[in-house]
């Protein structure tokens, strides 16, 4: 158990529900000018998230596509503990750290069109708490159930305050019918507590599916009532959603593959302690415990030396 | 095995596949007038499908959903074969035959709005082959995964040819996030034969989750070529769909549930035969064989003595 105040008691003994989030949305202070336009930076701080339509170009789009196909039919990477497969089959599901495993998402990862807009948003240098390569494929894409990141960051990774954001870039064009990305806008400004406890090596199976972790029916019914939002965007196109905002996708049924790449950008000063549970912490792949460089700016063009 | 010629292999030795239909669709005589327009009539023809918003009025949906809790909430109810529970817990997903447990919807089947229209498409009498009440709750709904409902039944139950057809009504709003019905244009057009054989007693398992009788990946992928529609429509509003067209739907992860009502009409020249498959018949509530009695249309209001 960490030394540290718990100020997001969660699981355990706490009592299911939803508490206020006690953390800024917004870091910058007010006379950095921002990298965006300030209404979208008012628009993140109402919603807890941000749509930027084709950040990036067909060509940067198809150099992503490459690497996801070759990233994902790389046998020694498939053995790697990294790699993660579906419930009930071998297809791959996930890739962790994938920001470290590629050279080109190692880059991607520290453009400024990214990175300046979530130090502006932090108000912190950052590094990356996690990244991953989702592949939620076609016919039979699982669901993720509802949840909030900050919650297991917290919980399980001893992330002690909500500083951080996740950054996903979509590589195939999502669709609708393609179980897209499901936001509940200004539940960020809310924190759900869950119930249970949390089992021991509780990831393997949660990077499958959620168990623990999970808001309860009434929470979830409350937040929802203002509406969930479907991110149906076109490849290239970049979500930005603080870590507390409670997302999920249904299943993916459709031939149409729905793959995206996360990145989660943690605050430096806001590095991860001892977990917030009895439990030692998730291995280094899922949650940067060493690893916490401050990324510098990526110099030069994306695709330069491609 | 039927002792009539199988027009229409699939599972066991068959090779699966894509293979021409060789039934109409639309069974009208060219002189009997239609009694919707004549433009609906043949884009059911064209694509299978036919959607007609907000058939019933907020009344009758309200008679609708008061009788959809109340078959929820009877313990008798729940205790007969009719009622199918959910894979993973308790929760009640479908209730079969409810055209006869529910005298509501006992009237409904021979509402002349829905009835006329089928009468005309299929050019028969018609009876109820299935009738099917669907919760899909909201948080766990399962998804329906992609099948044509003549596969199951002709193979499964013994329906010699494709002239039968169902119609959903919504009985809540069916948005785009919670999990609405999926169908693929064009795709009745068709006959997609299956792989694997089909286990004894398989429709206790296939009523929970689809495992036979399921199109491969190359053929949905070629016939969803043309696109995929998902069906959002408001409640009261009602989609009437060939027997042979392929249908599915996401999982619903929203607080929103998405309930409906399948009645599946068959034409009385088109009874059951013997399955097409070495196994004995599906249960008599789930494919009617004895029950065949044409239907004959409701005099007076839905709602009168109600």
């Amino acid at each position: 158990m960490s030394l540290a105040e718990d100020l997001y008691p969660s699981r355990g003994d706490c009592e299911p529900g939803i508490y206020p989030r006690i953390d800024p949305v917004v870091y910058a202070s007010v006379d950095t000018p921002p990298p965006i336009a300030r209404e979208l930076v008012q628009r993140y701080e109402r919603d807890g998230f941000l749509i930027l339509e084709k950040l990036f170009s067909a060509d940067e789009v198809a150099a992503f596509q490459c690497e996801l196909q070759q990233l994902r039919d790389d046998p020694m990477l498939r053995r790697r503990d990294e790699s993660i497969t579906e419930h009930d089959g071998g297809a791959l599901r996930s890739i962790f750290r994938v920001h470290a495993l590629s050279a080109l998402f190692g880059r991607l990862v520290r453009d400024p069109r990214l990175l300046r807009v979530a130090q502006y948003l932090l108000g912190d240098e950052l590094y990356v708490h996690q990244s991953r390569l989702n592949y939620k494929p076609g016919f039979r894409g699982r669901e993720f159930y509802w949840h909030s990141d900050f919650e297991t960051w917290h919980v399980e990774d001893g992330m002690p305050r909500m500083r951080a954001l996740s950054i996903s870039i979509a590589l195939t064009d999502n669709g609708e019918q393609n179980g897209p990305l499901l936001l509940i806008p200004g539940s960020h400004r809310h924190y759900v507590a869950c119930g249970g406890a949390t089992p021991e090596n509780h990831y393997r199976k949660s990077l499958r599916k959620q168990e623990y972790g999970v808001p309860d029916d009434a929470s979830l019914a409350q937040l929802a009532e203002a509406g969930i939002v479907a991110t149906a965007v076109p490849a290239g196109s970049v979500i930005l959603f603080d870590c507390n905002t409670l997302h999920g996708s249904n299943s993916n049924i459709t031939p149409q593959p729905r793959s995206n790449l996360f990145f989660c950008y943690n605050a430096v000063s806001n590095r991860l302690l001892t977990p917030f549970c009895e439990r030692r912490p998730r291995p280094e792949f899922i949650a940067a415990r060493q690893r916490i460089e401050p990324l510098r700016e990526l110099q030069g063009g994306l695709l330069d030396e491609w």
